[in-house]
């Protein structure tokens, strides 16, 4: 038997997260059964729930990659961008439906209600702060508290994911982000 | 057998409404099986699809019915006030949910897009309507095209039903529906 590197293991690990990926995106988050999640990573059920313990904590690993991903981006250039970036990444919105399938589940279930919440805390905190660097630099509009800017933003981005899971068209909607970007900064700032 | 009169077809026809819409709202769009369709609606299969053909046309009508009432508040108040109407009615949040998982089937179902395009089209066309008419009362801001405008007002809606859903806080939602009416107003008017 091979001894088990740790590169072996976040090999395996990433083979299992890449398959799980396609397999949400392609069935969405009911239809992904177990079945289909060995067929697409190509791993027996032992092997990918030695590794994650069921289906649930392999979505959450993945919205908590996205989760990073995208805090990395709005931490430095704000929610707009990551929102910008999403319209130019369209081999993504298979897998952003996923997202508003669980809206039932977010909403019925305390449990992966929770888990979600954990997982989204990290973009929650870094929108937050840069919201607030923003204020404090006199380019956020200060008539509007910043709770309801990021409550604005955060259901932006949702009406985003659901338009371009539904097919509407990128350019359209880009058009769209630059109206929203005016509406939350400080009038007369050049930059948001 | 008893005559069959038009008040107990249209009798008939909203029993099996009222109880699709429940079984959509309890189950989601996938889950709500034939099977639960005949239990929510205490009607056998034979009878429901001998109203509505198919499940999917159930659903549609469901949608056509909801676009209707949306369209006459859209085209009277704008469909602001439509949104500030979904607000205070948390009862239908479990329902909203439904247009949310269809999404995935919308992009990838040519049939079943067109058919929703169509029952949507109504609203759409109230919309349009209500801001030409804004637009040409100089209520409406003149320096992003309309089509803009309406996309936006479309994507907000669809964010709203998506945090709803997911179990957010109404109140907080009703702040950020205030920031939106401003930002498509034209400056300076009192009224959207």
């Amino acid at each position: 038997m091979p001894r088990v590197t740790d590169d072996h293991l976040a090999a395996r690990r990433r083979q299992i997260l890449d398959g799980a990926r396609r397999c949400f995106a392609e069935y969405g988050y009911d239809k992904a059964t177990v079945r289909r999640l060995e067929h697409t990573i190509g791993l027996s059920r032992g092997a990918i729930f030695h590794h994650f313990r069921d289906k649930d904590t392999l979505f959450f690993e993945l919205a908590r990659e996205d989760a990073e991903r995208m805090a990395d981006v709005a931490s430095r250039e704000g929610l707009i961008q990551v929102m910008r970036d999403l319209l130019a990444a369209p081999d993504q919105f298979d897998w952003l439906a996923t997202r508003l399938e669980i809206a039932r589940k977010l909403r019925n279930d305390p449990v992966f209600h929770q888990g979600w919440e954990e997982r989204s805390a990290e973009l929650s905190a870094a929108t937050e702060a840069r919201l607030r660097r923003q204020k404090k630099a006199g380019r956020l509009r200060d008539d509007v508290p910043s709770e309801v800017l990021q409550t604005y933003l955060d259901l932006v981005l949702d009406g985003l994911v659901a338009r371009l899971a539904s097919g509407d068209d990128p350019k359209k909607l880009g058009a769209v982000l630059d109206l929203v970007e005016a509406s939350v900064r400080q009038q007369g700032s050049g930059v948001s």
